[in-house]
């Protein structure tokens, strides 16, 4: 994949904000610094989970640390992300969570009553997944060398079938289905951290996403690949689609479905719903022929309601996402260079 | 256990530096805010590593966050000992290591230098264990809100044989091995950090211990339990053994190998080498029958040149750990209570 370097690495370069963007900068320092260092065909696929095999059964594996700011914000706070994203990451290779680790990063002076709130959030999170944590390891380092609290989950799943869920699959006339509306959990963290205050609350919309996976799975062969868009919003993760697979990608914006008052929260931050991240949302990429029945039986689902086709997967102008706007112009959805919303899960 | 609690928790507790010394403090936080939250059979082991079965396999899997202060210290840096931890305390569970996770908390500001150095002693730690490193992820935060770059690991191994290895298997009678000199480490970076200069330059002796330990475990049957002596040194993971196994042990400390210049800079310091944490070392408590064999064969790997009995397992005393001293007295080795090298690993 031949992203270009946004910015020049002169000897002195330096880690920036957004390296951590989920854009093109963190795309960039993967490729750069990650890829060539541990190249292996797992790593390689890039995708949010390794599929590896194990005395003959397909497990996935994957990790995520967490740094939101702030730690609580309406709908959930760290802890609930921490376990969600990584049964999320699981869920997204099409492999049933099952065990769970937990790393965390505590600063010195950090209420324990803070804790313990984000260690029952965690537990409900993993009860209500069916997920078990099974180890763990806590840090502390002194105050002023972290802020407060940054959880890393790693997680183990099993692939209980044979196909394969992967970046680079998605083929020309495949639908684009996203599962509901974007941007609520940006939005949420960034109204609190903000201090905005809207006539209907923002919440975040993170929630485990394998049993509306499970759902789709069923009967499926033609699913080519699903994909949470987090941080970096639908935007990355579409880019990062189409480049994957060396595909067009063409997105209808009437079709992508964004909540009032997220929509009014970005437009006073001067924000475009696209890029923000979601924490309970899922993009999947799906043939013309089986679209249809998967999109409806997503509908039946409490975490699929809002399952719509948003697109379609097109062998015109490969590596690029394009969408077709609302006063009827289209327009280039590209990777973002800068971080814009730091710190977001 | 009935660790009791070393300071009254009162509604505005906060976290102490003390909390992540793996000492009487890190147990406390583990036992009563995590245990009575997650608990489940693999997690209640307190191993450093849990053994779930997945699909008629049994797969060790754990994780680690390292957080030293340098990140680059004599004998190695932050990325080397990140894959050597999970390595071995994958190894510690007498699992083959084969998959490893990296998560990355970098500082806004941190040198991409740096950063690139740091792989490529992940990368050299990784082919030196074949192992291979197959999924990550990469935060990034303002300048301020972290020390520079975090660490974790997380990892999975297979564990070929079929006997448990646990912290609650040590019976009276059985020998405690360790595998060679104690301290290196943890003084290797605290001379560092302290700009401490010494006629020979203390080295950490981070490596990976798996080779070591499937030495150990070819044709071995009645090895009871292994552990590598890290945050909290050899001190802290004796008195876990004796707690988890309801056995007493006594230590010979002339037996217990200790570099002059890790003494001398303990000395200097005021630090007790039993205290002091180890990355390329491990404990063995194996029974009386078979400990001489065993000795000898880690006496032929070169992790094991030093290894040597340094004390045996007893009914005496349980839960306790005492120590007969080079001058003839005895003296009880208990767990700190304090941090006493904080950021360590």
């Amino acid at each position: 994949m031949e992203l270009s370097c946004p910015l020049p690495l002169t000897e002195s370069a330096r880690v920036l904000l957004g390296h951590g963007s989920g854009g093109r900068l963190s795309a960039d320092l993967v490729r750069r610094f990650f890829l060539p260092r541990f190249a292996n065909p797992y790593l390689d696929r890039l995708d949010d989970q390794a599929v590896v095999d194990v005395g003959g059964q397909r497990l996935a594996f994957t990790t995520d640390s967490f740094v939101v700011r702030p730690l609580f914000f309406p709908g959930g706070d760290i802890g609930r992300l921490a376990v969600n994203g990584t049964i999320n990451d699981l869920a997204m290779g099409g492999a049933r969570p099952r065990y769970l680790s937990a790393g965390f990063i505590l600063e010195e002076g950090l209420s324990l009553d803070d804790l313990a709130t984000i260690l029952d959030s965690m537990r409900a999170a993993c009860e209500e997944a069916g997920v078990l944590l099974v180890t763990g390891d806590t840090k502390v380092v002194d105050k002023g060398s972290a802020d407060q609290c940054f959880i890393n989950t790693a997680g183990i799943g099993v692939v209980e079938h044979s196909w394969l869920l992967s970046a680079d699959q998605a083929r020309p006339g495949d639908r684009v289905i996203l599962s509901g509306t974007i941007g609520d959990h940006g939005m949420a963290v960034m109204s609190r951290r903000e201090g905005l205050e809207f006539e209907t609350e923002i919440t975040s919309d993170t929630a485990p996403l394998w049993d509306l996976v499970a759902t789709m799975l069923e009967g499926s062969s033609e699913i080519r690949c699903l994909r949470d868009p987090t941080r970096g919003g639908l935007a990355s993760t579409l880019n990062e689609l189409a480049l994957a697979s060396g595909v067009g990608i063409e997105l209808d914006e009437a079709r992508i479905p964004v909540r009032p008052a997220v929509y009014a929260a970005c437009e006073l931050l001067g924000l475009d719903p696209l890029y923000v991240a979601n924490e309970g949302k899922l993009v999947a990429i799906i043939s013309e022929a089986q679209a249809p029945a998967i999109v409806e039986r997503m509908r039946h689902h409490r975490l699929g309601a809002g399952a719509c086709v948003i697109g379609v997967v097109t062998e015109h102008h490969p590596k690029m996402v394009i969408m077709r706007t609302r006063v009827g112009g289209t327009r280039v959805v590209d990777l973002h260079s800068a971080e814009i919303l730091p710190r977001i899960c």
